[in-house]
């Protein structure tokens, strides 16, 4: 099923993903309490917004492919590495990608997006899969001159409007085999089979909470494959992960 | 003004701090509506909590005391260096940090910190106080080995309990010639001015605003200065500053 979160008359909703169509919920879909209220909306009336909570924090992974792992240097992490994104850095599908002018090199990085369903505190790789509740699509968008400047990596990656994140949860995903495509005006910039993740997802899970407690809407970014670039100005970039959908945000 | 925030009857409460009592309030201080109650608790029968929101971001900066970053190898940073910790990780006077079985060395790191009022955005240094709300103390908890191993900081200073941050927001706080003292039983580890950070509190609010949005609430690490030090099971630290207050944490 496809859970997305939406603008209508000004508040903040969550909908079940019909087609070209949205059942709107009453309340949070992990919410006990959630129900269908009757009323449809059409996707394309509506402004989609990163489907999370005011609680979410975006935890990251970097250089989780090898081949990206080769292309930016250095060696591979032994254990997943860590990193977060400020929750002011989500931005929705269809939300502009704003550039600091300090920076003179804005990357995208094309990304599976795991979303928490439940408290989760030293989950075994075994146990993991029982605490997702969907996966999404994200861009961790990089000011790569900043980050080679500071070292760590949270402003370079922290700019608002650097986490586009969506467009929707889809809970029924088998990661198996699926391709993850990252096109900017059409031309297909990264294109890798995500079963080529280094720390796959349970394990993932396991070394995350193993220091941090996940809530549910917390949100996992797995990595970047080879392909990474800069974007300019105007470009619209779209990252298509099979059996989720498209994440598409323009360059302001 | 001292504004806390505690539990009573199982539910977040903020408060003024009274002497030895507190004035309960109806939401929170920085709400509009926010009014007293009439209600009066004694401040030794509640539990503090952690002064913030549940949107509260923590950002940290690091290597901003000379001396600090003498004692920790490598070079000054020019501009203030950003890195996050999870919400997670905060826990409040009087809680107990607890160690991750994978580390062999936690250490303390005594930090002033400021608590953001207003949303803000490209703020100028000359600016940057009309948006702070008060300022409180933190302890930067950090797995030192897992710091040096990982390179990016967040693990090494996320886990959960390593964010004590208190006792209460202080809005009257004169930064100026105050002192910053942390004991671990009784000894004095941190005995520092304030006004020997490198990058001063409206550097620093112009420096993040650049990069991500603040948000009522939102906290900021400003550094810790030398004589950071191990600490180890039972062990009890007061981190105080003249005109804050105490915090104190006693490690599980």
């Amino acid at each position: 099923m496809r859970f997305a979160k939406f603008a209508l008359a000004g508040e903040a909703r969550w909908g079940i993903v019909d087609g070209p169509e949205l059942l709107v919920l009453r309340g949070h879909p992990l919410f006990a309490s959630a129900e269908a209220t009757g009323e449809r909306v059409a996707l394309k009336d509506v402004l989609l917004l990163p489907p999370t909570l005011p609680t979410t924090k975006i935890v990251c992974i970097g250089k989780n492919y090898a081949d990206h792992a080769a292309e930016m240097g250095g060696e591979l992490p032994p254990e997943p590495l860590i990193f977060l994104k400020p929750s002011t850095s989500l931005i929705g599908d269809g939300e502009s990608i704003v550039f600091p002018e300090i920076s003179e090199r804005v990357d995208f990085e094309g990304e599976l997006a795991i979303v928490i369903g439940e408290i989760a505190k030293n989950v075994s790789a075994s146990d993991a899969l029982s605490v997702v509740w969907g996966y999404t699509i994200a861009n961790d968008v990089t000011a790569r001159d900043i980050q080679e400047k500071d070292g760590q990596w949270t402003r370079a990656k922290g700019y608002d409007t650097f986490c586009p994140l969506g467009p929707w949860v889809e809970t029924e995903f088998e990661i198996d085999g699926q391709i993850l495509e990252t096109r900017v005006d059409g031309d297909t910039k990264q294109h890798a089979s995500i079963d080529l993740l280094i720390h796959k997802v349970p394990r993932i899970i396991e070394h995350v909470t193993q220091s941090m407690t996940l809530l549910p809407g917390d949100v996992i970014l797995t990595g970047t494959p080879a392909g990474i670039g800069q974007m300019v100005s105007g470009d619209v970039v779209e990252i298509t992960i099979e059996g989720i959908g498209t994440l598409t945000n323009t360059v302001a």
